[in-house]
C-alpha cells in the first residue's frame, strides 16, 4: 500500500507535530512563506508522487489567509501527482454561514466546500462541525469526529459531584445530552426568551441546578457572549459552581475580558484552534485532539471506519 | 434587455465610483464587512434578480482577503439569481504563479481562474494579464484590456523630443513596441547578462539611448529592484532622463526607497491597485483606467466586442 504522508500549513503547526509523532512519522518537509506582496509561497520539499497525503489546516483567523494557503498547497499536491489529498481541517471556519438567513446572503460553508474540491481535496477529516449539514455541501467523504469524549473525560478526572450538563441554548441540547451521558448526569438547558418585542431578553433555565455543579457545553465559543450570561444566571439561579467547556476556542473581540470577569471558574477548551499566549489565561484549559486526529488518519490510511474513536 | 448593475467591493472604491459615474448609474448597495472574528459577511441591499451585474474587485494585497471577498460576493449574487456575473478584475493577484518554475509548484493563477468558475462568474474582464496564456485558465469568456493606450497618451500629451521606449527585459519587448508604435519612437532593450557562473550581472543596453529620453514600460513594478537597475544603467549609459511606467504599481517592499533614489524622473501608473498615501510622492502620477473599464462595461452589456477600445 502507499506511503502515509502528513504536511502542516500556518495555523496549527504544534498540533501537525503532535499528531506526526502519534503516527510515529516526521512531518512531510515543506515551506509555506509569502511574497513582498503578500502573495502565498508554497514550496513542497519532498517527493510526494503515488503518496497519501493529509494536510492539518483549521480555517481560523487569519481564515482568508489559511483557506488560501490550503487550496494552494491542495493545488501543488495535485499537481505533484499525489494519489490521495485527505484535508485534516480541525477547525472549519465560514461555518455558521450555512444557510440563508436573509435575502441575497451567501452560503460560505457551502462556497467553501466547493473551494476545497475544485482545488482536488478527495476527503476531508472535522471536528465538530456547526451545522452537520456541511457534510452534505460536499461530494467527497466527509469524517466528523467529536470533541465532546475529549471534553467528557477530562470532566470525568475531575471527579466533581453532583454535576448537571447545562446547554446554553436550544439548538446545542444534543450535545449537552451526550456530554451527560458520559457522565451520568441530567442536563439542564437555558431558555432565553424576549417576554414582549423591545423588553429584555430574560434567561430562564429548564431543569435543576440548584446547588449544583454545572458544566456549559457549546461547539464553538466566539465573542463568548451567550456563554457568560448564561455562567451568570446559573450562579444567580443556584448552582454552587459553573465551568464551561467548548471544542473551538474562537475568543474573539471581547471574548477574553467577558470570560475573566464572569463566574465561570475554569474554561476548557481543545487545540482545534491555536491560543496565542494572551488568551493562555488561568482559567483557560487547553486539551489536545492529536490522539483522536493521529487515530483518525491511521484508521482512514488503513480504510477502517473511524466511528470506532467515538467509544 | 436585462439591468446594468456595477456593484464594489473593498479593493478600489474610488475606481469603482468612476466607473459607475462613466456609465451614467449609481453604484449597487452592498456591504462588506468583517464579523468579530475576521470572517468576511456580505450584504447585498437590493434586488438583482434577473440583472447583469460587474463586480470591481482587484486582487491586489491584502490579496487573499479580496479574493475571497469577491467569492462570496460572486456566491451570494449567484444565489440571488443574477441574470450573469461580470467579474472586473483590474489587477489579477497571482498572475506570475502561471506555471510550474520547478518540481511541486502550484499553479496559483489557474487555481484562482477555477475559484473564480466554481463561485459562479460567467465573465472576466481585467487589464494586461502578466502572461496571456491565462486567458487560458478559463472556461468562461476573458475580456483583456491594455494598459499601453493609457500610458502612451500622457507621455503624447508631455511632448517629449527625441524619445526611446526601453524594455527592462526581454519579456517585455512586445509591450515597449506597442508603446514605441504610438510614439512613433524606436525601442531598446536591457539585456541582463551573468557573464560567466558566479559573476554579478552586466546591464547591457541593446539599441540606441544616447542624449535620448528613455521610457521605461513594464506591466508590473514590484519591488522595483529591475526598473531601477534599468534607469541607472540607462542615465550611466547616456540618456539624458528616463522616465518609468507600469500599468499595475503593486510597491511592495523596499519599492518606493528604491525609487526615490533611483534616476527615474518621474513614474507613470494606473490606479488597477489602489496607492496609499505615502507612495503618492512627487515621482508618482497616476492615471485613471475608469474610462477605459466604463466603456467596457458598456460594450459588453450591449454585446459589442470591446477590441475597438484598443484603436
Ligand atoms: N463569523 C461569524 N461571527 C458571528 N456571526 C456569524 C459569523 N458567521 C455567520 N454568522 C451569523 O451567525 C448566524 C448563524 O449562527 P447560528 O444560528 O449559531 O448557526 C447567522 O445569522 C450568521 O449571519
Ligand atoms: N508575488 C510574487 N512576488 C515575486 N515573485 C513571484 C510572485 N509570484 C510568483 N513569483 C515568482 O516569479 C516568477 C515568475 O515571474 P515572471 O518570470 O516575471 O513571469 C516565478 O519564479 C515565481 O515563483
Amino acid at each position: 500500500d502507499s506511503t502515509l504522508k502528513v504536511f502542516t500549513l500556518n495555523s496549527n503547526i504544534e498540533l501537525a507535530q503532535e499528531i506526526a509523532k502519534h503516527i510515529g512519522i516526521d512531518l512531510g518537509k515543506s515551506s509555506v512563506t509569502r511574497f513582498s506582496d503578500g502573495e502565498i509561497q508554497i514550496n513542497i520539499e519532498e517527493s510526494i508522487r503515488g503518496s497519501e497525503v493529509y494536510i492539518i489546516q483549521s480555517t481560523s483567523d487569519p481564515v482568508n489567509q489559511h483557506l488560501m494557503e490550503l487550496l494552494i498547497m491542495i493545488d501543488a499536491l495535485k499537481r505533484a501527482s499525489a494519489k490521495t489529498i485527505n484535508v485534516v481541517i480541525p477547525y472549519y471556519g465560514y461555518a455558521r454561514q450555512d444557510r440563508k438567513a436573509r435575502a441575497r446572503e451567501p452560503i460560505t460553508a457551502k462556497l467553501v466546500a466547493n473551494l476545497l474540491e475544485t482545488a482536488g481535496a478527495t476527503r476531508v477529516i472535522t471536528i465538530d462541525l456547526h451545522a452537520t449539514q456541511i457534510q452534505g455541501f460536499f461530494d467527497i467523504p466527509v469524517d466528523q469526529l467529536l470533541g465532546v469524549p475529549i471534553l467528557a473525560n477530562y470532566f470525568e478526572d475531575k471527579k466533581l459531584d453532583d454535576i448537571v450538563v447545562v446547554s446554553p441554548d436550544h439548538g446545542g441540547v444534543t450535545r449537552a445530552r451526550k456530554m451527560a451521558d458520559r457522565l451520568k448526569a441530567p442536563i439542564a438547558i437555558i431558555d432565553k426568551r424576549r417576554p414582549r418585542p423591545n423588553v429584555a431578553e430574560v434567561m430562564n433555565i429548564v431543569g435543576n441546578i440548584e446547588g449544583k455543579t454545572a458544566i456549559l457545553i457549546d461547539d464553538i465559543i466566539d465573542t463568548a457572549g451567550t456563554i457568560t450570561l448564561a455562567a451568570n444566571a446559573l450562579v444567580e439561579n443556584g448552582a454552587k459552581e459553573v465551568y464551561a467547556c467548548c471544542t473551538h476556542p474562537v475568543l474573539s473581540g471581547p471574548a477574553m475580558e467577558r470570560i475573566q470577569n464572569s463566574r465561570i471558574k475554569e474554561l476548557v477548551v481543545t487545540n482545534t484552534i491555536v491560543l496565542p499566549d494572551e488568551k493562555r489565561t488561568d482559567k483557560v484549559t487547553q486539551l489536545s485532539v492529536a490522539p483522536l486526529l493521529g487515530e483518525a488518519i491511521i484508521r482512514v490510511h488503513e480504510q477502517l471506519s473511524v466511528s470506532k474513536l467515538f467509544d
